[in-house]
């Protein structure tokens, strides 16, 4: 992306200064210093020319259309809790940020759906739904922070999504600012509708890059039940992974389904002690929402698959707060593993039937680039998040993780999986998605994006990579 | 559409008899007239140059390779029961026929999906799929006969929509050749995936505007549990409406919530006698999957709000037989109407809350036009199938039922609906979705329109009508 001369950058602050009511528009260096970037520690990023505050829609469509005039790249932000650099803004783009769009328009009990803007937070809009005894599925592990509007543009999973789906399976209506400054409404609020294609569909996960959201409406579903925990231990990630395959196998589903490996433990014991024996190889915890006696027999099921596949200890736990506590350690994991460097986190989604192979493979790659690498899961779903971590300022562990970062993808792929279950590409999978996308298909998002974004300013060059990259030689 | 001249049409016949095996190319005036058009009686339809009964996904690639050449239109067809007009064919176009490509390739009951050829029959599948212990629950009224790749193009409906989702829910992965001739894959077979664009819902009801499909891997779930049947007999359809607004407010969820009208009623009752006393104006049918002494109790609150919403009779059915007699008199109401006169369908899609007010609505319209309307609805989606029957060759009435028709779509627009739940737009909805759909959300439909059928071949006219309509004055 071109830099932008001074007279650019003030021309468009100028403009964007006569759209928009006094305070939207931020300057200070260290709000534009804390917007311009999210958690992808690896991800680079530059200096926005500009922040702009919203509270209503028609701001979000007089900031495109200025930038739309301008030709300049707009990016937009929930809380920056995105793990593949997509909320990033190089220099001189206009970042838009949603945290003061946060209210909850309506939670609708008869027709079972909420209107959101995209600042709400994820806990905030569960927490209402239930005040009316519904319930909003997807919980990313970020759900105290991340913002609808993100977890609708990455399409975001969670620890539920096994049984409940993810963010995606939630959505029936957007409204959005289009690539040339149109605000419009896509999907719809019935129950079902065909009328025309798909195109909130299209949106959800596009990372801002063919629209950018500014209202949501969600499906909701009658409050869960309550679930029984079962927890297993095992001597390898293997068979971890086996007691999976023998769960799915057996055409149970869990409400929630994760794994721990040996690091993890280990991290999360260093900063909040669980009291998990430290030659445990890996932890699975399952959950089962089933009612009544057929639940409390699936639960015992899954149990007698553990011990089946080498567990060395499983069973339901008969204590709930002792059940929470492992829980709230998964949700901390990846805050335990920062205390031990620079997390890079990968986000392989394979075929559960390829769950133990995967895992193996992790091991194989960590010990042959000398990484140190850290596996949580979303189990059940076959979504694995290797955390890579490096030493603060090791350039050469930093070179060494990128390379298996890299080959940790390239495996995922040939086992029949995919690049990333839940995170997105942003930056850091750009060259992983031109690896698992044939080149037509690659040719049908250019297509696509260059239709809906004729000026070519939605975050580009997030996802597909800069234009030159597929351009005929 | 522009006709073609004789020798242009010989080109296309002899360029096509060039890349096919012998035999698949049709040219005998009866099978030409048998694959031309869908069951919309309504709806226009001409005389195809050729028709191609494919055998393979590259014979459906080479031919449409033939018609980018050619500039030819070419229109996919599965069994023709579409009740919009979409697998209509006009004067001198292609038809590819899918009735051979009817293979179920594999059914993983590790993973919970089934890769089929778009060919298969709806029901054979499900067949397949139970063999296993596994459910493909999408289940239109046509599923003795509606092929995969149809019910994916138009993205199908059906009764366990209300609790399980329509065809697109089920969607992982399609196999599809593209506008430019392509055979590409999108979408996925894992449990989740963000890897790019969410081309495969895009796909998903573009009645083979945007592309033709070769293959569908669809998600499958555990067999369904048995369900209670619960019957009620209401005094007016609003009062039926009410109940299911009721049942809707309780929380509930059904797995199949049906209604029929007094004349849906009685024309059953002229072909095979169902008991149902000629007095009753609508007849709900519900049924409840829930597991245990919780499935049971809603049942009975099922039963309870049908009562108090003004029901002369309800009651959870004792006799399975009983029950299933009156969900086999529902499937057929369409056949026992098309005795009674030529059937125009509508398919609006209504908020729960506004049920009482659309069934009324179909009684007012009824009565200005003149026209005899009957009303079978998934009642617990609020999509309604008002069935517009006018007298064989009586042009008067065909003409009122046309302008009732856009009234009805009107209306649902007016109650937050849509004008198609799950028939989708073809060629008797185009001027319904231009009312349904803002001006910009048009533009974007034809934007990914051009985009990813440059060629304009990919059954052009269908959903968003000639480009001409469109085009700055």
């Amino acid at each position: 992306m071109a830099r932008f001369t001074e007279s650019q950058d003030a021309q468009v602050l100028q403009d964007l200064a006569a759209q928009l009511t006094q305070g939207r528009l931020v300057s200070s260096a260290a709000s534009m210093a804390g917007h311009s970037r999210d958690f992808a520690d690896w991800a680079e990023s530059g200096a926005p020319v500009a922040v702009v505050i919203v509270a209503h829609a028609h701001e979000v469509q007089a900031v495109v259309q200025v930038c739309v005039a301008h030709g300049r790249p707009v990016v937009a932000r929930g809380a920056g809790t995105g793990l593949a650099g997509a909320a990033n803004a190089e220099d001189g783009w206009v970042v838009i940020a949603f945290e003061e769009m946060n209210r909850i328009v309506e939670v609708n009990s008869l027709e079972r759906y909420a209107v959101v803007q995209p600042g709400v937070i994820n806990d905030d809009l569960r927490r209402a739904a239930a005040g009316k005894g519904l319930w909003y599925p997807p919980d990313p592990v970020s759900s105290a922070w991340s913002t609808i509007g993100g977890n609708v543009a990455t399409n975001a999973g969670g620890l539920c999504c096994v049984k409940y789906g993810v963010t995606g399976d939630y959505v029936l209506e957007l409204e959005v600012v289009t690539g040339t400054g149109d605000l419009v409404r896509v999907g719809r609020r019935t129950a079902k509708g065909v009328a025309g294609y798909d195109l909130a569909s299209l949106l959800v996960g596009s990372e801002g890059t063919l629209g950018i959201i500014t209202e949501v409406t969600l499906r909701l579903r009658p409050s869960p039940k309550p679930a029984r925990a079962i927890v297993g231990f095992f001597p390898s990630v293997e068979s971890a992974g086996e007691a999976v395959r023998a769960v799915a196998e057996a055409g149970i589903t869990p409400s929630t389904f994760e794994l721990m490996d040996r690091h993890v433990i280990a991290a999360v014991e260093a900063m909040t002690p669980i009291g998990v024996d430290q030659g445990v190889a890996a932890l699975l915890l399952a959950k089962i929402d089933d009612a009544g006696v057929e639940g409390d027999e699936t639960a015992l099921a899954v149990a007698t698959y553990f011990g089946e596949s080498g567990a060395t200890w499983a069973d339901q736990s008969s204590d709930p707060a002792e059940a929470e506590a492992l829980f709230a350690a998964r949700r901390l994991s990846h805050t335990a593993l920062e205390r031990l460097g620079t997390v890079l986190s990968e986000d392989v989604c394979v075929p559960k039937s390829a769950l133990p192979a995967m895992l193996v493979a992790v091991e194989v790659i960590a010990e042959k680039h000398d990484i140190l690498i850290a596996t949580v899961a979303h189990a059940g779903d076959g979504n694995l998040h290797p955390l890579l971590i490096t030493p603060p300022g090791d350039q050469a562990a930093r070179a060494r993780a990128q390379v298996a970062f890299a080959e940790l993808m390239t495996q995922a792929i040939a086992l029949g999986g995919t690049i990333t279950g839940e995170h997105g590409i942003g930056l850091l999978k750009r060259d992983g998605l031109l690896e698992e996308l044939s080149d037509p298909v690659v040719s049908l998002h250019r297509q696509i994006k260059n239709a809906l974004d004729p000026a070519g300013i939605l975050n580009p060059g997030k996802v597909l990579g800069p234009d030159e990259v597929d351009s005929p030689a």
